[in-house]
């Protein structure tokens, strides 16, 4: 399995999914300022250019969310998603799309300040984080005890948030956000 | 199997997939202007406060990359997904991710006429459509002859889009909107 990565990007979500399903990879490191993820062979595996992407034999990803969703359906071993067949797994297909769909970009307008964002698909950043804090209810993960790739999608969001710098968040998120930390292959930036 | 619905909302899409699916659901209509899609019952189905959502017994669910994602597996007889060990897998759950991390977002800045968007998670709308372009290949769908629920997620946009009375699109990607309107479940606006 080859995980093509940069570790000043949004790839790093992408290896601590591997880390947490104990996945034997190997690392291809994209050099953004040569402009390899913009390279014809590349394109290939990802034709948005843009890390991460992952190759497993035949199979061919990007897009971290999907990510997330194949490596915790592979290594069931590692029980990182509700079965098929639970009733859990309709709430966890929510938040792993959520994390991307609304989650991120919510959070970027507000780490842009933009002021006024046209509208949009997704709610403003209050409403996501009211949806991230009624979804964790007492937690102390997303599903309880129970530590998911949810976790890996949505927490990274508010991980990467403390990284930009940005003023403390609400005390529950922040709490997750230091509960998600300590766990040994959470998300580090390069 | 409830899908909380409005007939001028997004949450077309989600009935569009129940109908491939052959499922046996009720709508349930939520009217915008009374606010029923912020009322307090409905945030404990959907907390984000959009449409759609669907309940199935105990399961609930938002986001409609999600709920194709959860029909289509629901759904084998339907054959609207790889199987989860398919090699074709892993290219499924990239581009339903994708049509709400990517092409809606990139989609949404075009419609609105945002000259100069912000840097922002998605690539601008014109590369987005080259992802279609090269991922559609010769088509007729996304995994050739075989229509899956990525059709139905990706196809949605440019459905819309042709909806919203924008100008005609790249000749490839107006004969595949042409190709799946002629689907008799085709997403429709009320």
């Amino acid at each position: 399995m080859k995980l093509y990565y940069n570790p000043r990007s949004r790839a790093t979500i992408a290896k601590w999914m591997l880390d947490e399903c104990g996945a034997d990879y190997e690392l291809v490191p994209l050099d953004f300022e040569r402009r390899e993820h913009k390279s014809p062979a590349y394109l290939k595996i990802n034709p948005a250019g843009k890390v991460p992407a992952l190759v497993d034999g035949e199979a061919r990803l990007f897009e971290n969310a999907a990510i997330g969703l194949y490596l915790a359906d592979r290594y069931p071993a590692a029980r990182l998603a509700p079965a098929p067949d639970a009733p859990e797994r309709g709430r966890y297909l929510s938040l792993m799309v959520f994390s991307t769909s609304q989650l991120e970009p919510s959070m970027g307008d507000a780490l842009l300040k933009l002021e006024t964002p046209p509208p949009r698909g997704w709610n403003d950043f209050d409403i996501t984080q009211d949806v991230v804090e009624q979804e964790l209810g007492d937690g102390p993960y997303l599903f309880g005890d129970w530590f998911t790739a949810a976790d890996v999608l949505v927490g990274s969001m508010f991980i990467w948030k403390r990284m930009w710098g940005g003023a403390p968040g609400r005390p529950k998120l922040e709490a997750y956000v230091d509960r998600l930390l300590q766990r040994p292959h959470a998300l580090r930036m390069g």
